[in-house]
């Protein structure tokens, strides 16, 4: 069965998802690139990136793992570029170039429609203006029986959280202060949503956390 | 110099620093404990209960500090006792039986007068209704060049990082979630304040992080 998951979401010692002020130059926002320092490091993330070696310890096992079994993500549309309103000329086509690191159908919810954009490596991004649920089951009709992953940022996490999508979160704290930013639980009671902490790892660098729910 | 501490303070993964419904029983609030556990483990706090052996690692290093150089130490009325208004016919003298863990000054802020209240093992409990400069002000006199330690709890600490006062805490993050309960970080932006973090450590259990602010 087909399952929403949030994978490798950083978060910072004061409880912010990501920094204040996204730009084209901050894509994580002031400060937020701090919070995914072990990611960059990890093999799973260099070779993504055309890069070789890296490390293969315990943030290796967990960046692997963010990108297994996943046969569909859903992005925010901020997550997908700093571009807002109409997507004008239409030249922006996301942060990671032609070859981006998804390979598979990739939901990006916004108010504004643009057609369908297949990139390099399988990845085409599909822009949702009809709200979340609608988002979610075309994601999941795409997955195929494998996960849908949502990517984030801050905001589509917390709205998927409200409406009881999310089976599975693996949260990462950076040993970080942000200062400001948006806040990851703003105001959510995950336990009474019925997640639990079904596993927990510290490495060197951060502390994993990974929750889940029962449905 | 007198510089004022907050150590070995728990955390939860979704960011509470104290549970919901504090009691008599609960004195951490609902699942407030969880958040201590690696405490409990320590030698330090075994010793200090009467107990033997225990942890002897990094948690072990990190309690052992958080006594270390302590010359008084400033308690929240809540961290004191569950009594609330005022304090009646006198007979709770805190959570701690005949001799309490501090061996020193100890100002409790509260808004009900109350004589001074000597223990055994040097724990002197004062009463401090002038607000948190004047319980700050005669806490560091009465710390005689050593370091004032502020216990707690959430609104205690908050209101003295708001002040200015705090130059360095010690926060512990366990992966465990509350849900509810008293955020620790509220809307607090500690960069602003001016604070770094100048350490971090993993241990098997938690994520300790040391912040300070320069003067």
């Amino acid at each position: 069965m087909t399952r929403f998951r949030v994978n490798a979401f950083g978060i910072s010692a004061d409880g912010f998802g990501a920094g204040a002020e996204q730009s084209l130059d901050n894509p994580m926002g002031v400060g937020g690139l701090a919070m995914h320092g072990w990611a960059f490091e990890t093999k799973t993330f260099r070779a993504m990136h055309g890069g070789e070696s890296g490390s293969t310890g315990v943030d290796e096992e967990f960046a692997a793992r963010s990108f297994e079994n996943v046969g569909a993500w859903i992005l925010g549309r901020n997550m997908f570029g700093p571009v807002r309103g109409s997507w004008g000329d239409e030249s922006w086509k996301g942060w990671w170039g032609d070859t981006p690191p998804y390979h598979v159908p990739v939901f990006v919810l916004t108010h504004y429609e643009r057609p369908p954009l297949e990139m390099k490596g399988g990845t085409t991004f599909y822009f949702v203006t009809e709200g979340i649920e609608e988002a979610a089951k075309r994601a999941a009709a795409a997955a195929g029986g494998r996960d849908v992953r949502i990517g984030g940022g801050v905001s589509t996490v917390q709205q998927y959280l409200k409406a009881g999508v999310i089976d599975e979160m693996h949260l990462v704290v950076s040993p970080v202060l942000l200062g400001a930013g948006e806040k990851f639980f703003g105001n959510l009671d995950l336990v009474k949503m019925g997640f639990r902490v079904t596993r927990h790892v510290m490495s060197e660098k951060v502390m994993h956390v990974v929750m889940e729910r029962k449905r």
